[in-house]
């Protein structure tokens, strides 16, 4: 297969194509993009960069690489209770990049634009000595005022997640050999999180249009690191409930096959699901919205007065927290 | 000097002070940012990556690093007429970055954050075991409907270059150590422009208030290369003079140690001076605007409705364009 060849033949074939529908973008050959915003609406904005095997494998699927990136800021936007606009793109090729590989991953891209109704706008390309680095930049509108923040945790409050725990973490030991003998239903579930997340737009708009949450952030470094600093934002303390963590059927055979206990996915990352706090009275809300969007919004935890994590197993004993994660003394 | 630690003291101790006074960048404790658009404004949007030893030297001062990646952006503004208002960084460090680095090259972009009085909004940072690559998301806004943009040539238009063509071009040879004996001021003359351009936003938001001109790009990958594109965009040709191109004394004495002519800063890059082009009437005003912006702006040749870019000499007579750029048959 051929390598990639100029940057304005790539451009031209892959991702202007990207940008269709989007008048402001001007087809990639202008300087710049231009957003139009309405009035009353605030713009969100927010960049994720994504390093070859650190961020994703090398070997992944490049179409599930262009949906990964742009589900990763995406989530940042649903975090915020945002609606997605577009995005620009910067990308640093190796010399070595196949031209299909970048095919697939614009292809990847697109089926996420149609997807998420955004169109490409504008970016940037060049050559690099190093790993693949692609960075994505996303926009969004939120009406008036108000957006989810990390800052508004009152004591008191319930602390939910969307979706399941664990999935992406369980997934990304799968691809690095770390277990084995797991049923092809459960491998294809977990690695497909990884690769794959869901970006929770439809659920933090509605938080946000509801007012049914004032904090919000999506989890991408693990439940307890990510909830940590949510916890030092609003300066209060958490008490969550392993027992009541969410977990898919693939979870739990992923973790029997690992033989861990299901601790181990409060430290795993790459959930991209949404960690969240609502105040007690509106349970029946969320529940109602829980309906209405298909999608588990489950109660694990309450934010408590006193600061610091505490993770409560199903006797409710405290788990201490060591070098490798939330474990029992 | 210690290198860089953890991702979270970096943000903390160097990038969410460049974040003050921007309100909608919540300390970048978010997921993401957000930015108020007034009724009547467009946004404007563009992203440029810089990997190093491309598109700056590893040895170059770190602020002025900071300050190129910004100024990269900020031109790219500029050519749409765009106000700042402020960019998202998104960093991937080698392991071997040093704080001392990261601390100088926030410096440089603190400077200039100042001078265009924007502010940082948002970002992200990663390691990377290839070079430092350094991706920034720059806004800006125009009022109503209008943007400089790249397809509105029409024959008979002038075209304008603002400032000197070949500094920066020059300035790196002096660095590759391909310019020697050069007087001590035009060293550091030429080496400051190809370090730290000159974003031209004064020029570019006058251009579009006062509705002088309707297409402008900054040149970035040399003037005949990027006057190319101009022209494909609107499907028309053009005649540059080369004995009408506007060189700084420092150039003509690089030209003189290089043993070169000044066709070859046709092909040079990194000049970040707009092209532009506007109607042979409005010439009173461009050089008012000149004289108020104490900006040279030189008008260097003339749209053509034949296809094509030629390049003429003193002598009136075409030069051709082969694999070393344009020079006599």
């Amino acid at each position: 297969m051929p390598r990639i060849t100029g940057e304005f033949a790539l451009i031209e074939r892959y991702l202007a194509p990207l940008s269709t529908g989007s008048e402001g973008a001007f087809g990639l050959k202008n300087d710049a993009a231009v957003l139009d915003m309405a009035a009353g609406e605030r713009l969100v904005v927010t960049v994720d960069c994504m390093v070859a095997d650190r961020h994703f494998l090398a070997d992944d699927p490049p179409d599930s690489v262009g949906q990964k990136l742009l589900r990763v800021s995406l989530s940042d936007l649903a975090a915020m209770g945002a609606e997605p606009l577009g995005y620009l793109l910067s990308a640093s090729w190796p010399p070595d990049t196949q031209e299909a590989w970048v095919a697939a991953f614009c292809e990847g891209l697109a089926r996420d634009q149609r997807l998420f109704s955004i169109a490409l706008l504008g970016g940037d390309t060049t050559a690099t000595p190093g790993p693949m680095t692609l960075s994505l930049t996303a926009f969004g509108r939120v009406q008036g005022n108000e957006v989810l923040d990390r800052a508004s945790l009152r004591p008191g409050d319930d602390l939910y997640l969307s979706g399941t725990l664990g999935d992406a973490f369980l997934g990304l030991q799968i691809l690095q050999g770390r277990i084995d003998g797991l049923s092809p239903a459960a491998r294809e579930a977990l690695v497909a999180r990884y690769r794959c997340p869901e970006p929770r737009v439809a659920l933090g708009r509605a938080l946000l249009a509801d007012g049914l949450a004032e904090s919000a952030l999506d989890v991408s470094d693990g439940l307890a690191a990510d909830l940590g600093h949510l916890l030092e934002a609003s300066d209060v303390g958490a008490e969550l409930r392993l027992d009541a963590m969410p977990l898919s059927a693939a979870a739990e055979e992923g973790l029997a096959r690992l033989g861990s206990a299901p601790e181990i996915l409060v430290s795993g990352g790459d959930d991209y699901e949404l960690l969240f706090a609502a105040a007690p009275d509106r349970r029946a809300e969320i529940a109602r919205l829980s309906e209405t969007l298909s999608l588990r919004l489950t109660r694990i935890g309450r934010v408590k007065a006193e600061a610091g994590l505490t993770v409560l197993d199903a006797a409710l004993r405290p788990l201490s927290l060591g070098s490798a994660g939330w474990t029992h003394f």
